[in-house]
Order: C-alpha cells, then structure tokens, then sequence
C-alpha cells in the first residue's frame, strides 16, 4: 500500500544526504495520505546505505500504530504526527541536524529576516521554541517536541513560516509534500548560514523593513505573485 | 534567433550553479546583443535541471517587451535593462544570491580592498547601494533596483568596478560578456569571503595603499599592463 | 595473521582520508585482537595512494614489540598501547589532526555539551587533557600522551565519553572496534564544528540542562534505549 | 630541454587547482634546475584547461631571460628568481592566493605555532613581510617581492620555515623539488584555517610552549627524526 507515497519518502529521506543536511543517519523525513490518515516515515536509526522505499513505515494517524512494517519508525514519530494533526495544510515533515540551523536551535535564537533570500520564503523570522520543562523531557518527550512547536505558531501561519528551530535540538520543516519540506529544509539552512555571516560582519544588522519583506514574500506566494511562470513550464 | 547568444547566456546560468554561486533557481544571467538591440535572459523561476538554449527569453532593450518566447523572463528583468540602457560597454549582467556577497549585502557594507586580490579586478572597493525608499519598493521594485544601481556608478567607471551589492539584497556583476560577468561573480564571492576572514583575524584592517591598488589594477587593465600574453596564445 | 583485523584496520584508515577527517599522512587507526593480545595498526608517515591490508603493522600488547611486519608502526603507537591496556572495553582506537576538533585542542578547551547532536553520542563534555610537562615531553613522549589520556578520563566512563582532546595536539577517539572508532572520530568533528558556530552566534551558550542530556544519552545507551531497531534490520 | 622539470612543473600547477589552493589563473609553480642555471615556470595569466608541460616557460637563473618557448613566463617571475638565487637549498617555489594563508597576509599577521599540526612543518611561526615601500611598488615590483621575503629570513633557515606570507598579497613557499612546495602549500592553508578556528575558540591563545614544538619538530626533521620509515617503503 501506499506505493508512491513509500517512493517519494524514501527518496527525500536520501536527498537530505545528497544535499548534505544528514550524515550519519541523524534526521528523517515522512509524508501524509489525509484520505488514508496515515503517514510514512523513515524507520528508526537505520543507515542510508541501501535504503528502499519498501523500508519505509507506516504509521496510523490518528492512534500512531504502525501498519504494515516489521521495523520500528524513526524516534521522532510522535512530534511528526502531532505537526500533522495540527497543520492540515502540510503534507510532508522533514528533520535534521543540519549543521547552521541545529547552531541558531543550540544558542536558542530565532533567525532574523536580514534580507530578501530568507523573505522570498519566511514572512518574517524562523521562530525558535521555548525550551520543554523537565518533566515535558522526561514523559512524552517525542510528543511534546511537537507540541511545543505548535504552541509557537500559536499566531503563526505554518505555511508562511515552514520551519521551526526545536530549542536545544535542531531544525524540523515541512510542506505540501515531502519534496517541498526538503527543499525548505536545504533553503533553511542556507539562509541560518547566511545570517551567521551576516553577523561576523556586522553584528548589529537589524531585520529588514517590513515593506521590503512583503514585497519578496508577496511577489512570490500572495495572491497577486508574479514571480516564477503561470503554470510550470514544460521544459 | 539569436541562437549563438542563447546558447551563451543558458551556459552562463548552468555555470552559476556549477560553481556553486546559485542554489534553487536563486541567480540568472543575461546578455544583449547591441546591434538588435535585444536581450537574452533566463525564464523566471525555472529549474535548472534540463534548462536549454532555446528555453532562453528574448527581450527588447528599448522597451523590455518579450520577443519570441513563451516563457515569462526572470523577474530581474527590469534590472538588466536598466543597467544595459546606463552601461553601454557592458554585454552581460549576472545576478546571485551567492553567500559571502550576500552577507555584505545584508550587512549593508561595501567591500573595502584589503589586498592584491581585489586590486587585480577592482579599482577600489565593491560598492554597496543604498536602500531603497518604500515608494521605490512599492512601485516599479525591479526598475528602481536598476536605478539605485546606476545612482551609487555616478563617480565610477562600471568596468573597473565590475560589480555592485545591493542592500539587504544581493550582488549584481557584469562584463563585456556574459561569461565574463559570470567570471567577475566568481571572482567576487571569493574576494567577499576573502574579507571576511580577514576582518576575523584583524578587525581593524584599514583599505591597502593605493599606490599597490594602482600597481596591481593598472598591471592588468591598464594602457600599459604587462600580466597575461600581448595576445591568446594557443594552447 | 589476523587477516581480517588487517583489513578492517586498512579501511578504517583509508575512511578517515574518505571522510575528509585526515589530509597528507596525518591520521591513524588501530584495532585489537584481545585473545592473541595483538594490536594492528597503520605504518608510519606513510601515504595513503596504494596503502594495502598487507602494509599494517601487528605489535605486541604486552611489550610494544612488532611481530609479522618491516615497516615500522605509527609514531603513536605507544599512545595506542597505553589506551587498550587501561580502558579494557575498546576494541578501536583513532587518531586526527581533522580541522575544528583540533582547534579545540590548540585551544585547550573542552568542548561543552550544548545540543542534543551531542548529548547522542557523549554523556557531556568532550573533556580536554592538561598539556604534558617538559620532562613528560622530552622522555618517553608519545606514552605520556596516553598517560595523560588515562589520567583525564580517572572519573569518566570512556565508552560514555569515546573522544578526548589532547592538549594543542589533536582529538583521540575510540570505539567497540576500529570501525566505531572512526565513526566517532567523524561525529566529534561535526559536533566540535557545531559548537564553535552556536558560540558565534550566542558566546555566552550555557551547556544543556542535565535532563536533556541524560534523555538523550540513555535513549540511545542506556538499558532502557529505545532508539533503532532492537535487532539489526535485514536491509 | 627539460622535458621532466617540464613534466613536474606542469604537474604541480595543475595540482594546486585540483587541491583546492588556486581559482582562476591565480597562482604558479616553478622548479629549477641548478646545474644547467635555468628555471621552469608556468606561462603569465594562461588558463589551466589544456595546460601541457610543452607550454612551460624555461627562464636562465642569471639574467632572467626566456629561453626556448614563444609565451610570456608568469608576472611574478622576478620573485621566483630571487628566491632560487638566494636560498640555494631550494628546488621548487610555488604562489598561491589561497583563502586563509592570502586572509592572514592581508591581516599583515604572522601566523603563531598554535599546535603539534604546525610544528610538524614549520620550526615556529610562519612569518610575514613588512609592506613595500611607495618606490619599492613603483619600480621593480616583482622583484622587490622576492628581496623582502630575502629580508624576513635574514636569521631564518627557509628549510625550517617553507613558506612565508607577502604583506597585503599572499603566500610564497618553497621545498625541496616543486611537488614538495605544492605540499608545504597545502600545509599552510590548513594551518592557516587552523589558527584561524583556534582564535574564534579562543581569542587570546598563545604559541605552544618550545619543548613541543622542538619535539615535533625535530622527531621529523631533526639529525634524529624517528618519524615514517628509514627508507622510502616499497608498497
């Protein structure tokens, strides 16, 4: 079941590799069939090296049994089903450990909006969460990951801000699919890096205006963009 | 049409990604043909995977009206124009978000030359725009940025300052062809970087003498410049 | 003899050059055979280009004596020995001059818990050894380098903590064999990385609350671990 | 003539790119031969795709005159020549503009012997020219280059120094033949990006102790080096 699902899954989860957001076998990605109301995830500490698609595990939805699998799902299984259940609009939820992204969650910052590169995807910061309470560590440690993330986009829209830094932990991004959660998660890291630099050169940069802001971000996803073509081009 | 040119400028924008200056489809590049009065640029927001001459846009220079293609032009478009109408001995312009140019950018900083590196290719300093005022935001964004460009050239000479930073934005290059801006912005990206370690190591690096900017400009670009062969030899 | 430790112990040198954790002839690893009291290691200052099974070197545990080879062992042989004869649970040990865990050590600083990337593998610090005497130095060298090693770890569990810095040398790393070992040695440069960026960021980052790091370690470690699959998966 | 030195020196130009150390056409590599007084070097500002060893220049050590070839030799062909005329026991010299070494010569810094990596190679610091006065720049340039480098080592021995960094411009080393320059020039960068990394950890570190760096140093180098093989091993 879930053929293609199990595919694009397990293809993202060997892109994070390629693109250098994973080594070891540190992060994971899944995608979501709402109809269904099941997820696919990447199994648990298990190497890259000839990873398949029929690897992959399912996960119920709504109690987070695993159907159809005889490995266990990645550790972090609770926090993507807790981002699923409260974000309906995503469909793909990727976590790593990549390298500027993870130091940002370590020294417990959100990212500022230093320029049109992070504004042409966030509207606004990358929000970083408060650190768990010890007894939230210590009982439903996975779950309340994700709930914490949650609790921070409490006036957020995930959609226009799909990325979190998890205090102390590292970074989760997600998507319209797993793909798109991938592709947020190379271009997070891209712009964490970013403002690493932009600090060691001058450390008091502010964010940018907020007219400048809406004008990246609007030009590419409000309702009147105009960035990009009107429907994909056949190439 | 125009079939040599294309086929430059869609080389040009595959050699940004394959030296690493442009990830995603962040960058493009263009060049004009001065004769026709015709500019070729990358479509807006396309892939490069697959990305072929014959997908390249072309574009009137006298009123930036799309010629023979159905594709949308990238969404810098106005800022080519604009610099192409001001800098008449320039025959490509390039655009990234490259990370150590970006920095500067975001940082709001000129590149100050802290040594022969840059002396080889810039007559000084990487100059740094001003922001643009939130009229010039709201209105005719990408033209503006053009302007604001052409503003900060009004005491240099384009070619011996062969790139610009825009602010909180990115960097801008140009040559007397498009492989040659491509060049100038791999040349740039290492000398930003260069700068930034070097503040690292000593914050309070003053700008070198200029009778050394002089030497090493001169010896490259001058009447009477020695580096390289009197002509291309035939390797 | 041990023909497989012979080959296990050649690749694992040959990935630290793969991993980037070694450059020029700057590295070594070495595994033990504790039935035979046998330890394999890489010859010295040798090149890697053509490095074979048949080139490590066999010594004696007890004596240090070579047994079975013409080449002479690594210069740090006797560090070697010192580590496998007092931390008798290790099966691998490894040895880099690898970029940011070395600037640690010239730092002579320990590096501080401050993430969870960290709290996977370490049970806190990577601890740092005090810098060896004169006399320590001038007499009997690279055994007090392993005396020193042992004399850090007096109150530490060395498989809670498989990384040390030597004071304004370079990390030593080990494992339950020489492939762990390497494997260590490659987390420890991330995490040594890692930190230095979250101190870029925020320079006064305190270590993670203890609750954190014990969640993290026993998760993986502990007897109640619940990370990966209870048994190895059948990939 | 000197087909082999050609071979070397074409060899060793081609191996700064593919290591990383030279971009563009910013860098070269010569060899001498001092029986017949005639130096090797790389053609002036030429390309290094389809670079051959027929294309090298041979120039006489006496007056500097080109023989036997129809291209220019590299500008910095002065520099080379007062290097081979003054330090006798040196057969290859190698320029590159390598990030962290050219970071530290544009700091005007020397850079300190941080750790037993350096000390491995350099017997203390790598050393830095003062600046060239205004008429030192104007006239004679390039070999005005060489005599200060001459100047900084006036109670130096080079062999135990390979490499020194030109004030504002970049690194200059030099070994026994020119493959053994190509490696001190890998070296250095690394030490460079070294001290660097080890600054950021800890701003205030001081040069390792002398009993250190005589010990690695000399157990390398020194009449009783016991470091690699007796002999080349046969592998």
């Amino acid at each position: 079941m879930l053929e293609q699902l199990k595919q694009d899954v397990c293809k993202a989860n060997l892109n994070l590799v390629a693109e250098g957001l994973v080594i070891q076998s540190w992060g994971n990605a899944s995608g979501v069939d709402r109809e269904r109301g099941l997820m696919v995830i990447k199994p648990s500490g298990v190497s890259y090296d000839g990873m398949k698609p029929e690897h992959m595990v399912v996960v119920s939805l709504a109690d987070g049994k695993v159907v159809d699998s005889h490995l266990k799902p990645s550790s972090d299984t609770p926090t993507h089903l807790v981002l699923y259940r409260t974000f309906r609009e995503i469909g793909g939820v990727v976590h790593t450990h990549s390298l500027y992204a993870t130091a940002w969650a370590q020294a417990q910052r959100k990212i500022p909006s230093f320029g049109t590169t992070q504004a042409d995807y966030w509207h606004g910061e990358v929000p970083c969460t408060r650190l768990l309470t010890p007894d939230e560590i210590k009982n439903d440690y996975e779950a309340n990951t994700g709930r914490v993330i949650v609790e921070t986009f409490r006036k957020k829209n995930p959609l226009q801000h799909p990325a979190v830094l998890v205090a102390r932990h590292g970074p989760f991004t997600w998507g319209k699919d797993v793909q798109d959660a991938v592709h947020n998660a190379s271009v997070l890291e891209f712009v964490a890096r970013l403002a690493t630099e932009t600090l060691r050169i001058a450390p008091k940069t502010k964010p940018i205006p907020s007219v400048l802001l809406d004008k990246h971000f609007l030009r590419k996803h409000g309702p009147k963009a105009y960035y990009g073509q009107n429907q994909a081009p056949t190439l």
